[in-house]
């Protein structure tokens, strides 16, 4: 059985990180059995090193950087990490199952990855300290010390600059939203009939944010009131692949 | 016969405007038979207006901005500008053709062109300033006073700057290179077996260079050396639909 590795949080369901939301719903899509194993921030780097996944990305000073999600298949004895190399090694090893990458758009699904980030410049000033609350106190500690800086402050903004930081981010959906506008009449998924990878990973930040504020909170509330309710409706439509094992 | 409205020049085969390629490249695609008219900046405005094709884009000082390529189809009646919805229209109203933006792709499409824009920035500095030369006066004036400004000087950098921006527009390249080494195994191009309109629009950039600098000038060289070779090669590709009529 895969063993996916993920961040926990106090948060109901526990599971809250964006990127690793990209495998579990990617997983569970596959209908691949895993189970979750829970890796505080500080024990990333040693819990990857153990199990053999390699380091994704080197720090400003070149020091290699361990992130989650990682996984491990017992059954190829192979250990990985970034969400996208383990998509595209999840269609090669279990080709029975459903592609997260069909072939014909991997170039384009890669380009909308790198677009999709580019996008949403105004999401980072509040998910990353509205995280901050869900995180257990060595994760909190770690996320605080590594997270923030002179671009991102570890409190989000307030009062007017709030206001118009909040419409930037609605104006940054609305990009999104005009794209899936676009293919709207091929399909209800971002590539037409079926779900892929990058429906998953838009719904990983989706749900980040749903998970942060909560159900319940004036954030979501406002969100889901947002381009005809499309967030809601877009997390509704893969709410079967939302289950944390 | 459609009219394809096109910015001339005094480099051999006239066309070089790589938003206008995009449109010519898409018209040769699907066999749609068109002529050129060719129209110098100054006359542009006036020309759409004529011809009833809408503006695409606003200054900063809120009045509309008229660019070309536009097309009249008299067959429907219908004039439109803007290369994207150029090659929406062709595929509706021509859907014996060749699609240029294949159903189940054309949010991802969408999200390609606005990552694609994004992901040149070191190419305007040269491609603007080495525009200039071979404009014909009336457009050669225009242009200097509209795409010129603090970020962009008139002229291309020199020097250990022109080295730096350089190698950096390498590397600008070279994250286009990586999307399509992943989409390689599934055909020679973007989307797989068959062309599309991002294709074009790649290809739209690329041949621009060519055309400023010349075949064999030592900045032309330089690029086909790039990667593999594989900018030429895709210019390459796309040469029977190339022709300028």
């Amino acid at each position: 059985m895969i063993v996916l590795y993920d961040i926990p949080s106090t948060a109901p369901g526990v599971a809250w990180s964006p990127n690793v939301w990209k495998t579990r719903y990617s997983l569970n899509y596959k209908g691949i059995l895993y189970r979750t194993e829970w890796v505080e921030y500080p024990d990333i780097e040693a819990t990857c090193k153990r199990i053999g996944a390699p380091y994704t990305e080197k720090r400003e000073d070149g020091t290699p950087l361990y992130t989650l999600p990682a996984i491990h298949d017992p059954s190829t004895g192979v250990s990985l990490a970034d969400s996208v190399l383990i998509a595209e090694y999840l269609d090669a090893t279990y080709p029975d199952t459903p592609k997260l990458l069909p072939p014909g758009s991997r170039t384009i699904q890669h380009a909308f990855l790198a677009a999709y980030r580019l996008m949403l410049p105004a999401l980072w000033q509040f998910a990353l300290p509205g995280t901050l609350p869900i995180l257990n106190p060595p994760s909190e500690a770690y996320f605080r010390r590594t997270k923030f800086g002179p671009m991102i402050p570890n409190v989000a903004p307030t009062g007017d600059l709030r206001q118009e930081q909040w419409a930037k981010l609605k104006d940054d959906f609305g990009l999104l939203a005009g794209w899936l506008d676009k293919g709207e009449a091929d399909g209800p998924y971002i590539l037409g009939d079926s779900a892929s990878f990058l429906d998953f990973a838009v719904a990983g930040y989706i749900i980040w944010l749903r998970i942060i504020w909560g159900e319940g909170s004036m954030e979501w509330s406002d969100i889901k009131r947002w381009h005809n309710g499309r967030w809601d409706a877009f997390l509704k439509r893969l709410e079967k692949y939302e289950t944390v094992v």
